[in-house]
Order: C-alpha cells, then structure tokens, then sequence
C-alpha cells in the first residue's frame, strides 16, 4: 500500500456509499479482522461512524476491551479474502495468515491496518453504550490512509449470504447536498 | 408502483449494501420527503434500522413527532428528484409535487410510500433516546413492499455533493455469512 493521508473532513465520501470494510482490532499482540456491511457516517468532523458487530463475533470482546480499531476498505479483488475472513473465526484462525493480508502498524491505535485495502482509517471507541443493547458502537475516526494508485476503486456492497453488488459507474448531478 | 410484501427477514439484503433511500414523513396531512445515506441494518428480525436524520433538517421534527416514516429506495432513474429533494426544504417546498413524486397510503404508518420507488419500508421509531446527541434514530421496519417488475434494480449509492455510485454487476462467492 502506498499511503497517502486524507483529510478527516473528507471521511465520508468513502464510507457513506455503503462499502463492505475490514475491521481490525489487536490485543495482545495478535491482530484479528472481520469483515462488516453494518455501519454509518454519524457525523462530518471530526468523522464518527456507527457501527454494528454482533456479540457473537470475538471482535466484539476484543474492540469493547482495547476501544480501538481500524477500517479498511477493500475492492473487488480482495472478495474471496473477505469472504474468508467472513466464513472464520478469531478465535481459531489466524486470519491475517490464513488469507494472506498484510498486516501494518498505526499511527495512532494499536489495530493494524491492512495493506492491501485501498483505504485505512484508524479510529477509537468514543461510546459504546448502545453495545448492550443493540451491539452498536460509535467511533472516532482519528487518521485516514488512502492509497493513491488506487484510482477508481471498484468496493463490494454486500447483499446477504455471499452476494456482492460491485461498484458501478459514478454520476454528478449538481447538488447542494454535502 | 405493483407492490408486493417482501419477507421482514430478508429486509437487510436491501439495505446493508448501502443505497440512498428516500425518508418520508407526514403530519397534520402534509407529507415531506428527503434523501438519506447516513443510514445501517442494526438487527435482522424484526429488521432495526439506525438512521441519521440532522436536526436542521425538516424531517428531525416530524420524525420526533409522529415517530413513523416510510423508506423508499430509489433507481438510478430517479436521481435527478433524489437530489431535488436534497436541494429544498420540506418547510418551504411541497417536494412531492415539485418533483412529480407519487405518495401512495402505507398500510401501518401514516407516511406515505413513494410509487416511484423499489422497495418501501414502513417503520415506526422504537428508539430516539440518541437523537439529541447523534442525530441517530432507532427504527423497526413493519411492512416491507416490492415492487416485483422492477429487476435487477440499480441503487444509487452517495458519495458527497451529488456524485452517485451506480450499483454495478453483482457477484456471488460461497459463504456462511447472513
């Protein structure tokens, strides 16, 4: 990954299309990832998201432990990884070796990111009270990576049970909306 | 609009990959309708959505209010009323008539569906504790609706100041995700 960083301001514009991520969290010193369709824009900037992981997944104790994680956002070439990491469990599989993903160090959270996303954000728990409830947690997002060879970056829109919509074609039309 | 239900439990298939929907709201007999993208499955049966709804917006207020809404998704046809309604306010605009949008009654909430639209979700907020500090709305979807001769339905998926992903082809990979 060649990594550029890219303006909190601007988060949005690469989470609120809906993109299938890879969620990474560490405890440790071992580094786990899932991936996850559940989540939301929450607020500009700085940029929090919500998001949902189910406590039936092992990346819940390991995110309400550490309060930290990371986003990445992969493309269409990585589809069977995702669906890898989607199909197994932290508990038993190592998943950055299983599927060969590269993990590397933060800046600021101990997550890794993952290098062959074209997009990273590292942010922190900043509310985890709806956790109990609904399995619901809202982050801060704390610093963006954008690769930027990456150009036109084709992400997967996951539709139930193993179906991705591919990114299509983008339009403009002029807009008042941010 | 043909409209047929659509299994509550199936709902999420239509959301998680993340389209722009239209929200739709009525009070005192005047029904509003605005784009929204900041927006996540939070649970499968009874579907739980989480939506962001600003309160700048019109519809904060009658959403409060009523606690009913409708959400309709739209195709790449209609985008150029998606980003009518997000260029104009419900407080001064009757958006439905604007842009030749079509209510059509719900059968559980007073909202009204948009006969333009795909899929139609009624949905009554269980949940608004969020809305003061997040803007984040709780909802449970009650009635789905599709309409069945529209296939291969291509949603569109926001990506800041009027510049839309279209949905693209779809993939399938084996998986034992939801």
């Amino acid at each position: 990954m060649a990594k550029r960083t890219f303006p909190l301001s601007r988060v949005y514009t690469l989470l609120e299309s809906g993109p299938v991520v890879l969620l990474t969290t560490a405890r440790k010193g071992r580094a786990n990832v899932m991936p996850m369709s559940w989540h939301t824009m929450l607020d500009f900037e700085p940029p929090m998201v919500g998001c949902v992981v189910s406590n039936r997944n092992h990346t819940f104790g390991l995110l309400k432990a550490t309060g930290q994680c990371v986003i990445g956002i992969p493309t269409v070439d990585l589809a069977v990884q995702v669906v890898g990491c989607g199909n197994t469990s932290g508990r038993t599989v190592d998943k950055f070796h299983t599927f060969a993903l590269t993990p590397m160090p933060a800046s600021r959270v101990k997550a890794p990111l993952v290098v062959e996303c074209y997009v990273n954000l590292e942010c922190k728990v900043i509310d985890a009270k709806l956790a109990t409830r609904y399995n619901f947690f809202i982050l801060e997002v704390l610093k963006a990576w954008i690769d930027p060879t990456k150009k036109n970056p084709r992400t997967l829109h996951h539709c139930g049970k193993g179906a991705f919509m591919v990114a299509g074609k983008t339009i403009k039309l002029p807009s008042k909306m941010r």
